[in-house]
């Protein structure tokens, strides 16, 4: 078994969408993270749905429990307000990482290391400079469990 | 809102749980990670289902991409036998890590930030020295955008 047989469709995200709507579309289609893709298409960042939820946390209360637990419900709630307005672009890690992206001919074993490794749940497959979709943590646990 | 308004039961395992059962609950039940609690239920670790996997990866290929790609497709999907009689507790994190833990008290903007940081899609709700059970994800991003 191969990337190529757990590979499915998996929607992409622009550097220029908007952070709200990315964190929508992980929250409507149920998503383990999400494909950033750049012009041409390819994947310039992958996020896991962790990572898309920093882009909503204000940046003063990331690494403060404390100031994350003073701050009242009302405030809480709002957050999503901070959002507003702000792309992906604005948003991506800065350091350059591994990105969870392989081709079709990886191996169950090598996505397997792969989403450990980077600690992704989802790995893009890329063939002939287009992407063909992703393989999902999801897919890659059931068809462990069904072979 | 708060976490007690987002907590709901998640299954736990102990840390004599073989690793094959471990993993299968995370595929069959489709969680985001899972609880590991120590002899009184409270939470010991808590594992992202990608650091699930990497308990059936071989240490020898987690780090060698290169190595994971030689295996043959046939050993590669044979590496679930490599979890065979392993417990949880043999393959946890040595590190001793902030865990993923609050209190029904805990705020969105807490949860989210709590999420963010320790990249853990599922954060473990304790009261009165009792799991209560976990917030996902999925969950407060649920909630976030039905307010």
């Amino acid at each position: 078994m191969r990337a190529r047989d757990l590979v499915a469709p998996f929607p992409t995200v622009g550097l220029d969408t908007p952070v709200v709507e990315a964190a929508r579309l992980l929250a409507d289609q149920d998503l383990p993270g999400l494909i950033v893709v750049d012009e041409r298409d390819l994947p310039r960042s992958i996020l896991p749905g962790t990572q898309v939820l920093r882009l909503a946390v204000p940046t003063y209360c990331q690494d403060d429990p404390a100031l994350a637990r003073v701050i009242d419900e009302a405030h809480a709630d709002a957050f999503l307000r901070g959002m507003q307005g702000r792309t992906v672009r604005e948003c991506l890690p800065p350091e350059p990482r591994e990105l969870p992206v392989t081709d079709p001919d990886a191996t169950v074993l090598e996505l397997a290391a792969l989403m450990a490794r980077t600690r992704s749940p989802l790995v893009a497959v890329v063939e002939g400079g287009s992407l063909v979709g992703a393989v999902t943590l999801q897919a890659l646990l059931d068809r462990m469990f069904t072979v």
